[in-house]
C-alpha cells in the first residue's frame, strides 16, 4: 500500500471508496439507461476478443480504463437479462438489495466451507431457508430444527446432481462412494442405478445422470401428456420394467414448471408410486417454485409434502441475483453421507461436536461464498408481501399476454400459462414461427426465446423482469403482431 | 417503483445510488478496522441463529436495518479472512479491483451459459484465461487458438471432477456417458475406471471419483516421499497392479502444492508414466500456482507442458474473490464430449455455426455469473509486475518465518518451505503442538490452521493475506514464541 491509488499497489480503503462509488454510479446509470439498449448483443463471434490485448499488461493501468472499456468493448457485447424488455430463457431478475448483499459478501471474503470458517455465513443460510419453508408452504421437514435443512446451491443442475447422488448412495448402501458402480453389488459386481423424470424435464437431469455414473440413458425420460406433464402410469411400467430386468430404481424428479412450457407433474400421483418402491422423489421447481410465496398459487406445491429434497431458484424469478438455487432435503444425514469427506486440515471441535451444518458435505464444491447474505437482503427489503405482490403482478402480465395471443388468429396458444411463461407459435406453422422470433430480436427492442412442442417450433414469453411493466409487454405485443402479418 | 426508496417497492436507481456507497463505506470501512477484530468468531453453535427472527419479515424493512444487523449479529460471527493476521487454511485473498469488477457483474446480471446469451461474458473470460497460459508459462496448447482453453470454474474441486469425467469419457469412449459404469464396457458388462493421486492429495480428488461412480477407493492413493510428494514408482506399480487385474486406468492427478504441505509432485516423471499408459494427467495447483508468474519460481510448472489439463485458483492467492479457479484443458473437444447437452431451448445459431465457445459445457452447472470481469480487473490493476511483487513478498515473508522456526530450538520445521505455506511442530510432540495453536487462536489476534504430516499435529502459517505485512508476521511469531514456552 506503498501509494494509495496507484496501480500495482493494493487499492487503499480511501481508493476503494472513491472507485466504488464510480462503480456503483456506473451501475445506477446502467438501470437508468438499460431500456434503451438493444436488448440482444450486436456482435460477431470473435470481435470482443478482438478488441482486448492479446497478452495481460506488464504495468498496472488506471481504474478509468476498466470503467472505459466496460463501456466500449463489453456493453455492447452483451445480452442485456436486466433490460425490462427481456422475455428470453428465464427471467434471471436482480434488484437492488440482492446486488448490495452480494457486494458485501465480495467485500467480507469470507469462506463458509465449515460452520469453523465463519459461522454466521452458515447460520444465516440456515436461518433464510427456513424461513422459506414456511413462506412457500414447503414441508416442515425441510427445515433445520426437524432431519432435513436447507443449502445454497450455484443452481437447480448441481442441486439435481447433489439429490440424484444421495439417491444413488441410498439405495447401494454407500456402495457407490466406496468401490463405484462397477462393482457396488452385494456380490462386488455392478449395479445398475437407474433414474427417472419426464421427457420434459431440463437437461441437467440427463447430465446428472451422466457426471453420477448411471449414464444418460438410465435417467429415463417419461412420457408425458398432452399439457406436457409427466404420466403417472408411464413411470410405473418403467419402474416395473426396470425391476423386472434385475436393474435398480433410485430417484425420480417430478418437475413443477417446466422450462419449456412450466407443465407442471402430476406430484401427488408420482409421489405415490415412489413410496411404493422406496425410491427417491427429487422436485425441481426451479423457474416456477416463488410462485408458491402466493396463496393463490400455492397448489403447485400439491404434493410436494412426499418429497425427499426439492429446489427452486431466486436467481430465476426471486429478484436475486445468480447464483442462488434454494435446496432442501429431507433426510440431511442421506445427503451428508453422499457427499460428506473429512480431510484431517478441516477437522475441528465444532465439527465433532456434531452440533453445527458443515455446509461443504451438502455440495459439490468446498468452498463456499456467503451467498445467504443477498437472500436475506432481498427478503428483509421486499418482505414477503412485497414479493407476493411482485410475483403476482407478472402471472398477471402474463394473462394479459396470453389474452391477446388466444384473440389473434394468427398466433395459436400452447395450453394455458399457469404462470408468467405463455408458449405460443405461428398458425402457418415452423418457418413463419422462425421469422417472427428472428424479426422482433432483430429490431434489438425485445428478445424471446423458443422451445419445441410436439415437435412443432414454439416461441417463449418469459414475463419477470425487475423493471418490466405492463408498457413494455404490450410493445412486445405489438412487435410480435407487426412481424405476424397476414 | 410506485416509491422509490421504500421496502416492498423495487429498489429504484437513485434509492441504489445512496444505498450502494453506503455499502461502499462500510467495505471500506470494514477494510480499515480489520485488523482489530479478533480474527476468530466469537460464537458458539446457535447463537447467531438464536439472534435472528424465527419467519421472514411480512412488510419490508429499510436498508438501514440491514447494516444494523450485519455490525451486531453477523460480524462476529465470521472468521475474517481478509484479516492481515490470518494465516489459516490458504490466504482467499481479496482486492479493491476484484470487489469492484464482482459488483459489476452482479450489477449487470448477465448470464454466460451459452456464448449467444451474452458474447462478452465468454470472450473476456476467453481472453483473460489465454492472458495467464503466457503469464504462467503454460502450455501454449492451453490456449484457445490452440485446440485447448481456459474456463472460470468455482473451485478446484470441479475443475478435477470435469477433468477426471473428460478422462472417463476418453477411456470409455463416451460409454460412461450413455450407458454408465456398470454397462460401458464392449460387452455391456461393467468398466472399472481407475484414477490415481498422491495420499497427500486433496479431498477433493476422492470426492470426484465418488460423485463420478468410480468409487473413492478407485482413486487410488499413490505413497508419498519423506517430502510428501508422490513417488512415481509407486505410481506406475499401482498402474501396472490395476492393469493386471483388467482394471482401466484412466486419470492421474499431480499436485503442484498440496494443502498439507505445499508438497510439489514430481511432474515429469508422472507425466511420463501418463504417457506410457495413455493416461489424462491433471495438475492441481489450486494454492501454489500463482506463484509461477514470478519467473524465480516458475520451476513449479516443470513438466505441465504434458499436462492434459491444469487449474489453479486465483481466489486463493490472486486477489481475485472467491469463486474463480482457473481451469485449462489440452483437448478442448474431450471436455466438451463428457460435458455437454444440447436442449432445444437453447439452439441457436452462433453454437451451431461452431465458432464460438458455449461455456456451460465446460462445467457442471448451466448458468454462468460473468467471473471474469474481476480477474480481469485484477490483472489490469496490478499488471503482471504487481502480481509478481506481491507473490514475491508473500514468499518472502515466509522465508523470514522459517528462519524463525529453524532458529528456535522449541520448535521444528517441517521440510523447507518452497513458497508461502510453513509447516512446524512443538519439539514436544502434538499435546505440545495442539496447545500452542490453542494458545494463539484463542488470543484473537491471529489465526493458523493445522494438518498432520507423518502422523504428527503439525501446525500450518499460509501468509498471502493482501494487507498482510512484515509486522503481522512478526507478530505471529512473538504470540507463537510465547506459547511455546519453556
Amino acid at each position: 500500500m506503498d501509494d494509495p491509488d496507484k496501480p500495482r499497489f493494493h487499492m487503499s480503503p480511501e481508493a476503494f471508496r472513491r472507485h466504488g462509488r464510480e462503480v456503483v454510479d456506473w451501475i445506477a446509470d446502467y438501470m437508468e439507461r438499460v431500456a434503451e439498449l438493444p436488448v440482444s448483443a450486436q456482435v460477431a463471434p470473435g470481435e470482443v476478443m478482438a478488441r482486448l490485448p492479446k497478452h495481460a499488461p506488464e504495468r498496472g493501468e488506471p481504474f478509468e480504463a476498466m470503467l472505459r472499456d466496460l463501456d466500449q468493448v463489453v456493453v455492447p457485447g452483451l445480452m442485456h437479462w436486466q433490460h425490462p424488455s427481456f422475455f428470453g430463457y428465464f427471467p434471471c431478475n436482480t434488484s437492488g438489495p440482492s446486488i448490495l448483499g452480494d457486494l458485501l459478501a465480495s467485500g467480507l471474503g469470507v469462506q463458509g466451507m465449515l460452520w469453523q470458517t465463519s459461522p454466521a455465513c452458515t447460520e444465516v443460510e440456515t436461518r433464510v431457508l427456513d424461513w422459506l419453508v414456511d413462506a412457500m408452504g414447503l414441508p416442515v421437514a425441510f427445515k433445520s430444527d426437524a432431519g432435513g435443512g436447507g443449502v445454497i446451491q450455484d443452481s437447480a443442475s448441481s442441486a439435481a446432481l447433489c439429490a440424484l447422488l444421495a439417491a444413488r448412495e441410498r439405495v447401494t448402501g454407500g456402495a457407490g462412494n466406496s468401490r463405484g458402480l462397477s462393482a457396488a453389488g452385494g456380490d462386488g459386481g455392478p449395479v445398475e442405478v437407474v433414474a427417472y423424470t419426464s421427457s420434459h424435464a431440463h437437461s441437467s437431469l440427463a447430465k446428472a445422470a451422466m457426471i453420477a455414473g448411471l449414464g444418460r440413458d438410465r435417467m429415463r425420460a417419461v412420457e408425458v401428456d398432452e399439457r406436457f406433464a409427466m404420466r403417472p402410469q408411464a413411470l410405473a411400467r418403467a419402474i416395473e420394467g426396470d425391476l423386472a430386468a434385475g436393474r435398480i430404481p433410485a430417484f425420480v424428479c417430478a418437475t413443477v414448471g417446466t422450462t419449456s412450457s412450466h407443465a407442471i407433474d402430476p406430484v401427488p400421483a408420482i409421489a405415490e408410486i415412489c413410496r411404493a418402491h422406496g425410491l427417491w422423489l427429487h422436485i425441481d421447481a426451479a423457474a416456477a417454485g416463488p410462485a408458491a410465496m402466493c396463496p393463490e398459487y400455492r397448489w403447485i406445491h400439491d404434493g410436494v409434502e412426499h418429497a425427499d429434497s426439492y429446489c427452486f431458484n431466486p436467481h430465476k424469478w426471486m429478484f436475486t441475483n445468480f447464483d442462488c438455487d434454494c435446496f432442501y432435503v429431507r433426510d440431511r444425514a442421506a445427503l451428508v453421507a453422499a457427499l460428506g469427506i473429512l480431510p484431517e486440515y478441516l477437522r475441528n471441535q465444532a465439527t465433532e461436536s456434531g452440533q453445527v451444518f458443515d455446509y461443504r458435505d451438502w455440495q459439490v464444491p468446498l468452498g463456499r461464498r456467503f451467498r445467504a447474505l443477498k437472500l436475506w437482503f432481498v427478503l428483509r427489503w421486499y418482505g414477503l408481501e412485497g414479493l407476493r405482490a411482485h410475483l403476482a403482478r407478472h402471472i398477471a402480465l402474463a394473462r394479459w399476454f396470453a389474452d391477446q395471443v388466444r384473440a389473434d388468429e394468427r398466433f395459436v396458444l400452447i395450453g394455458e400459462p399457469p404462470l408468467n411463461l405463455v408458449c405460443f407459435r405461428h398458425v402457418a406453422g415452423d418457418e413463419a414461427s422462425e421469422r417472427v422470433l428472428a424479426e422482433v430480436n432483430d429490431t434489438g427492442r425485445v428478445f424471446l426465446s423458443h422451445t419445441r412442442l410436439d415437435g412443432r417450433y414454439v416461441l417463449r414469453m418469459s414475463i419477470g423482469g425487475t423493471f418490466t411493466e405492463a408498457e413494455h409487454v404490450e410493445a412486445a405485443w405489438a412487435l410480435l403482431s407487426a412481424a405476424a402479418r397476414g
